[in-house]
């Protein structure tokens, strides 16, 4: 059960930002632009590494959900997904995205664990600065995601198909929801 | 020296939100709303779950610009500030603000070490739903402001005067700069 008392049928991040609009908003816009907006990172490279930082966090909810939907940019490929999880140095990805996990591992701990040798290696595999500034901030950006989640003890589906129909669903649709939020059901998110 | 290339003269946070105005947007009005917006927890005693949480992440821009901000809202007691960031027990606060300091130190490591108790503590001694919700969403929020300044490798001045004169200007004018940020000097911030 959640700490406080949050709407019912909207597990997850949902709960609060339904409880919470005033910040709902911010935390919408700026999940919408890290994850979403003009950017060389692709919108599943930008998932790939919210869904490690959130495992590395131990958030069930956000790395299945973000999971779900990078494996929905990626064409429904959730074994490679599973596999970034597992040990992403072996894992079917460019060495710059590699690079760039290592450095959003570093931040999930936290931002002094950053090292030189570390943007190093990210540059050297063709990182530009802004690609280094949005892995760290989108590696932030979960860690509070994440808690903002497990500190209310939120609910989370324990379906595999909620989680496949929430990707879908953000991957062609994305953050802001303008029409609102919808009570989560197996199919309808 | 910053792993990436900043715009000189802008310390600590400064210098990423002046590199990626489009995701400084969002997380300068999650700032405000959630710091000075209308809310039952004074901004001091939301200023000092900020410092609090900086603290413990061991962010010094953060928890120095904040806990002079916190000063500054209660007239200036920079004593205060140092005695809840050695031990916030035995500080002169408020039962219910030293429960919403526990709840924070858990959402600091994790989410998931918040426990019933901790809440059952912090309503014992008069804080809603929406408080607890509040104290959860800040912590998380430093946890992401804290990771995007020392994640970077900011710079941050070691001149007391200038987080003396930063948390004057943030507690009188708030986070939102709509005429821009201008370097920071001894005494202009």
């Amino acid at each position: 059960m959640a700490h406080i008392k949050l709407p019912e049928g909207f597990p997850g991040i949902r709960g609060p930002l339904m409880f919470s609009p005033a910040t709902a908003k911010p935390l919408r816009e700026l999940a919408e632009i890290l994850m979403r907006g003009p950017n060389t990172l692709t919108p599943a490279e930008r998932e790939i590494i919210g869904t490690y930082v959130s495992s590395q966090n131990d958030c069930y909810y956000c790395q299945t959900c973000h999971g779900s939907t990078a494996a929905h940019h990626l064409g429904g490929n959730f074994q490679l997904i599973n596999e970034i999880k597992r040990d992403f140095e072996t894992a079917a990805i460019s060495e710059k995205l590699k690079a760039l996990l290592v450095i959003a591992g570093k931040v999930q701990q936290s931002g002094k664990q950053v090292r030189t040798e570390d943007i190093e290696r990210a540059r050297k595999h063709g990182a530009t600065d802004m690609e280094i500034h949005d892995t760290v901030l989108i590696a932030a950006s979960f860690c509070l995601f994440n808690r903002y989640v497990d500190g209310l003890a939120t609910s989370a589906p324990t379906d595999p198909e909620v989680y496949r129909a929430i990707g879908e669903k953000t991957a062609k649709e994305g953050y802001l929801r303008p029409g609102g939020e919808k009570p989560i059901g197996i199919v309808d998110t």
